[in-house]
């Protein structure tokens, strides 16, 4: 069969020689005592947006769920099984992560293909159709407008889409429950690929600014 | 509402400081041009894993999943949304990625979660124990085994399971259809989180050998 | 009759003018006070894993039982002679040593037999059928798993019988009890033919680790 | 529980450095393609006497089975499981090796065992007494006879002893057929410690004399 990417055994050594070296100690008692980040971010797969770049995170600092577009179905406690629920149970119940940071960020594929009125299934399944059909109100309702540019149209559903997703956590009643104790908290974040610049949500209003770097 | 977390702020300004202004000018071309990975890559959310730093990759390298134990469920064109299938069919179908790399670890909570006979549920929704179900025949299995260390039988459930995901990849027609027209590879691999050492799949055998690095 | 065998004797001429010119006086004093060796290895006959290879080793320090698959038997004190049972019997009470090694390695071909579900007796004796039959119970319980793949099979039996003759070192009475005074050490070794990694076992959990050399 | 010996440690880093840096790519063939080894060495477990080390051999060349004064018991085809037999039917029937070598040596500890008239069982067990008793009947021979020194004595029954395996060796109808055929060579030899000389059995005569060298 085929043989691994010569590119990704490139960067490993570079991990090795680099990061790992010099961080030796550290995934050693992380593997020891196990993980015990306090954060999980739900982001985006898109290849420009990792949350361990944007934050400059190290080993054992956040635990990442990423899916395309970055969002949190509603609780659904149905007979199968659902990825980012499992994920979102397993790092506030077993984890006990104290932030949850839903991840947004410019440029989105899948938020994208949701504003597309022709946009065709990719493939006869369409899973990211109904992926994005998690956003289908919202779209409709932004599609719709006319007087907005389509890439002001497009900042507008990433962010509804964060905030949506923020809604959708706390159906979860483990969240819920830990946010009226005080013991967890959520947030939203917007990540400008063109500009590199941060905007983050106000949980009051649901505005996003810049905060003070 | 709450604040952002200061220590994401501190991460974020490190990385204005550092790798962004460095590579300003990369992310404004891969902002106006679009992502264009030739890797997807399915990792766990495991906070010590993250494919970026393993790889030591930059942004517009990796298209990348994440969801607890790395899985790839199998090919479901039923009406209900899936992420992981969503995101797999972005990036095969719309992206065009060449290799697919199923990325495992050690010390996996999900595949320990698995393993244990007396888990109980996180929370009433028992995501976790769904979720886990698309291993839970090979670790019944495994489970059974009474000659090997948990230690050992936690190694070879997170490679079975690398290997499962992999099989189930095939179970999608357009996975199935480029592989055998040589246009997409599958790879697997698992990496040491105590030593560093990344394992690879041998295609063929479907053994974890350390390549030459 | 035949002579004796040219290559051996060309490797006995390389013995006398390497290794025993440099070291005669030291053949001398082993020869004149005895042998003390601190250190039992119980090997695999392997021609690729001679411990005194692997372990750099001269005269005078490993004494080495080698027999299929570097097993110890049981404790059978009946009216029947057992070589290991012997040797093991002359290494700690007449030689006093004070640690015993379990040295196994990968390949093994006594280990592949006892994994054959297919395999033939090798001759009407049978005697490696009924040699691996000391490890049998743990060979069915490891060929019954069909999600790991015959190499992974294998190297699991390979580490579970270091560990079954681990359990049957103890079941000797002079084991035991001097184990239990601290005047004996056990220890478990896997060598690797292909990598030449030598895999360490941890006595507490029994899993193999790689040692920091 | 208790570390691996440093000094082993230490010696296999020697091997990593030296043999096995040097010998890298014959190690991964003999991996690869298996062990073809064209020659059994059945030795003592003496520490002084490692027929690698006598007869300058490397990785892949002998097969060896060492128990207390390399010995081969009668062809036994009972229920009960039989090291050095095993590993004989192995090494013809499987690896057919062409060469068969018996190889004694100077002050063994068993034969002195065999031939103290005082000898205390080492363990209730007394294993090595039943061991050594595949030579008692030659030892009685021998300790009655006293006008040869015990030196004498010791030489004598170390060589009677190796004639003693060599005819057990024809008692393996796997062995007689094959050496009848002149598929396979059965050798003699006895290493003196103290001065390195090796010495060969003829095969017509069974003296042993030293080859020309």
């Amino acid at each position: 069969m085929h043989t691994f990417p010569d590119y990704l055994i490139d960067g490993y050594r570079n991990f090795m020689t680099g990061r790992y070296s010099s961080e030796r100690e550290r995934y050693r008692v992380l593997a020891d005592n196990g993980q015990q980040p306090k954060t999980l971010v739900i982001a985006c797969c898109d290849s420009r947006a990792a949350p361990e770049m944007i934050f400059d995170s190290g080993p054992g600092e956040l635990f990442v769920v990423r899916n395309v577009a970055n969002m949190v179905p509603p609780y659904e406690p149905d007979g199968t099984y659902h990825s980012t629920s499992a994920a979102l149970e397993f790092a506030v119940q077993s984890l006990r992560v104290k932030d949850i940071v839903v991840m947004g960020h410019g440029r989105c594929g899948g938020i994208r293909a949701a504003l597309d009125p022709n946009a065709e299934p990719l493939s006869p399944g369409d899973f990211i159709g109904k992926w994005m059909g998690l956003v289908s109100a919202a779209a409709e309702q932004i599609q719709m407008n006319d007087v907005m540019t389509p890439g002001e149209r497009q900042t507008a559903l990433e962010r509804v889409s964060i905030r949506n997703s923020i809604s959708n956590l706390r159906t979860f009643p483990c969240v819920r429950i830990l946010e009226e104790r005080g013991k967890i908290n959520l947030h939203g974040a917007w990540f400008d690929i063109s500009t590199g610049e941060l905007w983050v949500m106000d949980g009051k209003t649901g505005d996003f600014q810049r905060p003070q770097v």
